[in-house]
């Protein structure tokens, strides 16, 4: 019987990796893979498609950790290196596996090139001695499992559709009975329209609790542009006692939070408001002008929201919020295009020409020019109008052109949701917010 | 005289950056600013907030490169470690910098801090023997330089607002005085409308005589999402010299590539079709179905957009077709609301009603649901109307929901730029790029 695995290395290979255009993402995917199963990373590290760097780094890896996975380097050119590196480092002879040898000449076959596989592709075939061969079905590389006492190594292929499809096989296959540590399960909630420092003051006293208990929980909060994020991460033999845990945390979060927090299952604003939509039997139509139709796209990202999304205008003339959506050239020169009663016109005028239950106008000034003192770049004038409520606010958001537009659009997609949900209209956190 | 530098390990240091749901990034950053001074960056690594694996990573990297960078960990908690583990590591005793504990304090008084310094910041003042201090001028932590033989170590904050400018300071004062490699020099190109494979036999027989000359070039090729890039690396002593090799290769490859080749200077492709916009002094609008925004959203993230775009639609439902661009059932019934046809229709129509120069019309079945075994998932029709031509063609794109529609839009704009530029409309490109 092989002892649990509990330290795992995680090494991507490719001299690409070490440029200043790219870096490793795979291990993202891989560290949530072998947490669920209670197996820690303890040091990830990039190298090239260098013999020696290669050779040294996984010494070193397999020293500190007793998995070791490494990412790439298994293709058929000279810069792909892992395969060997490893065998010499390890001592164990390659010889060509002539089944694997049959399988690349198959699928070179299968997918109907032209020319036979060149010879240069048998080096995908050298398995080093006790090795373990891991059908690739996405592509030529196939991957390899060794052992040494009571640790492994796993080798994978860089691309993510081959990698991950052999992660899960090697996961269910091999890890997962030797993974001897809790597990760690993850739940992402997250909240619209208020500050970090906010929430967290508001849920730091909760979570604290949490550390000690049977199935401990460890909170961390992220701002990411336009909502908070707080990933919860429970530690737990098996999934249900992280489950029960988790549903007790998220519940309590719930009662603190209220409204602001709209997801618990990791689900983005926009699927949530089309959810809201589609079990309401609702549908939306949008007139923006400073954010030039991120709104309608965000909203036409989820699959199925022709259901419930009927039309969007991007007014970015004012002849074309005339002529789009009625608003008058003597409202713009009283108000400003920027303004609380335009974005009202916009949301009215498109309502009606659509027959939608729900219209949103949105008008601001994206910058980085068009500001001014009384209205900054950054100014956003936002109305949602439903069958029966109107709901108008003015926002001040910080940040570049890109930045207002898609806080612009969350914005507005939250105060739908808070219509939709027949919640507070939030404006007491928006003025916190824009402090 | 201390000798050169030319071979940098990268250290990231924070236990989140070994989670699910963050990695380092500065190194990228960091990379980019010491290629460029001849440094090459031969190792990452990633550790966490652990003493015992970030010393023997820091062993690690000391042994295979003569400079050292670690990003992290330099804050004022117990998790906070770099600064104690490099100093033990290194056999350097720490003292306390009075001078610094006194900026730190300073700083929390400036800052309008109700409470005075807590005791924890002096730890952040402590300093290893013979280390120079790297002040910060946008946070508490200051960095640290430290010199062992001809081996240079330096340790930067985190967050990259107080990293950036203290790597910058370093680079001029430090770095650049012992960086003995050729600098490397990078230059971006993009290329729309046909396959990576495709491009690389093109330009391979171009690109590969440049390895061995004077100030050689070496070139990677990308596929990203809708386009290819080039990234070419010059390897020279001075940035002149780079500039006048950059300059040859790319013009060589405007050659080959002709149309094809959009930016050579990293600009996207809706900078590119803005800039030919105003050059031109034309407007434009855009009638979007499956695209649902993206492409006016996309238009309107360039900065002064407003000066072209008039305006935009979304007509998400047939009547939406029929209203905001008088596409009338009888031709939705006849050819159905995916052709050319339509397609031609939706332009045409938007632009009588705006009445700009350029208008593009865009319909298809982004997915996942929608496909038929003539028009499956993927197929997108595209017309552009200019005063002068009309474009129209049908793509079949491969991937995701998301994947479409950035395909779709990218394809539409690329459509528009050979217009403006009254290049060839690239039909044979797209045959190519569709199977």
């Amino acid at each position: 019987m092989k002892g649990t695995l509990s330290r795992a290395a995680i090494m991507a290979v490719g001299s690409e990796l070490l440029t200043p255009i790219r870096t490793d993402t795979n291990s993202l995917y891989i560290t949530e893979q072998l947490n669920r199963l209670g197996i820690e990373v303890v040091m990830k590290m990039i190298v090239g498609d260098d013999r020696r760097e290669l050779a040294e780094a996984f010494r070193a890896a397999r020293h500190r950790a007793d998995l070791v996975v490494t990412i790439g380097g298994l293709g058929p050119t000279d810069d792909d290196v892992t395969r060997e590196v490893v065998a010499e480092t390890m001592g164990r002879a390659l010889h060509e596996d002539g089944a694997i040898t049959e399988q690349i000449r198959a699928r070179f076959l299968a997918r109907g090139f032209t020319t036979p596989m060149p010879e240069i592709n048998r080096r995908q075939a050298m398995v080093p001695r006790g090795a373990a061969v891991l059908p690739n079905a996405n592509g030529t590389a196939p991957g390899l499992w060794l052992e040494r006492g009571n640790a492994a190594i796993v080798l994978l292929p860089g691309p993510p559709r081959e990698m991950k499809p052999m992660l899960e096989a090697v996961i269910s296959e091999r890890l997962a009975p030797r993974a001897g540590g809790r597990g760690l399960f993850r739940r992402v909630l997250k909240i619209a329209g208020r500050a970090e420092s906010d929430v967290d003051a508001q849920v730091a006293p909760v979570y604290g609790q949490w550390t000690h208990q049977a199935v401990p929980i460890s909170t961390t909060i992220l701002a990411v542009l336009g909502q908070i994020e707080l990933h919860l991460t429970a530690a737990a033999d098996h999934r249900a006692a992280a489950d029960a845990a988790l549903d007790v945390a998220v519940a309590a979060l719930q009662d603190v939070l209220g409204a602001s927090l709209f997801s618990v299952d990791g689900r983005n604003l926009e699927v949530v408001v089309g959810d809201l939509l589609r079990q309401g039997r609702l549908t939306i139509a949008v007139a923006e002008s400073c954010t030039g139709g991120l709104l309608a796209s965000r909203l036409t990202d989820v699959p199925g929201s022709s259901d419930y999304v009927e039309r969007g205008v991007v007014c970015y003339s004012n002849r074309a919020k005339t002529e789009l959506v009625g608003v008058s050239e003597a409202m713009i020169r009283e108000y400003g295009a920027v303004s609380e009663p335009v974005a009202q016109a916009m949301a009215a005028g498109i309502r009606s020409r659509a027959g939608t239950n729900i219209a949103i106008g949105i008008t601001g000034i994206a910058g980085p020019g068009g500001g001014t003192p009384e209205k900054p770049v950054g100014t956003v004038a936002v109305a949602v109008i439903g069958d029966e409520e109107t709901r108008v606010r003015t926002f001040q958001f910080l940040g570049g052109r890109d930045m207002v537009k898609f806080q612009a659009t969350q914005s507005a997609l939250n105060m739908t949701r808070l219509m939709i949900t027949k919640a507070g209209a939030g404006r007491e956190w928006a003025e916190r917010k824009s402090n």
